[in-house]
């Protein structure tokens, strides 16, 4: 369980895939898992949570891209990643400090630290925000790390083969147009550039 | 639909979702693009192909991640991104010169030019890859690009707010640990890591 949790702690996006009267739907969402459970939010009236909220069941995905490994066939062409599959139920978050701890912890997965620094949530934005958990109960991870594997006859050849490391970078933080002068970068979005 | 290809010509993973007798199913693949036809490929012994070649209905999320959004409230926080979405029906492809150019397309897609520098394809690695296709008949293509959108009244709080560009970007390529002496890294692959 402790590659399924570094996984989806170091993951961006998680992709949520669920059935609407038999047809497939997937969509990425922003995330954050808290011991065995993972959260997704949005806003209460969009048809998507209406649907979750009912208790679906729902299949997520998070892929970590760690690189694209070269082969000297077209056929050994692969990645190397570190994925997570999830099967669960969506349920409704109802219970107030639960709600509470998953919006922080979905903002935290954002920038560790950016709930501290932002302005309180008000009652009218919590009330307007739809909260899903998933019970992290069947996860199964999967990765590919490391070189090709060819045929054997084909390290004779003369093609190239290797990998490229791929991966996710933080870019310097460019202030808001409207920023009042004299506001500093946040620390938690500092930590996050160096992080690069 | 320029905008779904151009999204879908630049991003590197597809997530490929169907349902599996009512449970839904979403897994990462790598994809490519001709005209109006997304393919995706696989063993052809695996669990996944024999399941979708007989034409279920799929629906496929290709997004490329560009930003974090960070307003001056957590409720204002956001990712910049840009997504496309397809429903669509899985078909197999059994026209020998379809397959042959999808194989191409989805080797080209992790490195334009990387087709022509490999060993040439036998029948047995034809004959044991299943390629699948979907129609992109109906897609959708969501983004958010700028910056956090705040309450008017919180442009005056002393919070940062504001942008943190994320991109995808290619390290320098590792050789193989077998490559022969004196093989240098191909075109298609300097030309991948220079794009960073």
């Amino acid at each position: 369980m402790e590659t399924v949790h570094d996984i989806l702690d170091e993951g961006i996006l998680a992709h949520v895939a669920f059935a609407d009267d038999g047809m497939p739907i997937v969509l990425p969402m922003i995330y954050a898992r808290i011991e065995d459970q993972l959260y997704i939010h949005g806003a209460k009236a969009t048809r998507l949570f209406k649907k979750l909220k009912v208790g679906l069941p729902v299949c997520i995905n998070v892929t970590i891209v760690d690189g694209l490994v070269v082969g000297r066939s077209a056929f050994h062409h692969s990645m190397n990643y570190r994925s997570v599959n999830i099967h669960g139920t969506a349920r409704l978050v109802e219970d107030e400090q639960e709600k509470y701890n998953a919006l922080v912890a979905i903002t935290d997965h954002l920038a560790p630290g950016r709930w501290e620094e932002t302005r309180e949530m008000t009652k009218k934005e919590a009330a307007a925000t739809t909260v899903i958990a998933v019970t992290i109960e069947t996860a199964a991870a999967k990765h590919r790390a490391g070189m090709p594997v060819d045929d054997e006859e084909d390290y004779d050849l003369d093609h190239w083969a290797g990998i490229v490391p791929i991966t996710t970078a933080y870019g310097q933080p460019i202030d808001d147009a409207r920023l009042k002068d004299g506001i500093q970068v946040a620390p938690s979005i500092r930590t996050l550039t160096s992080r690069k």
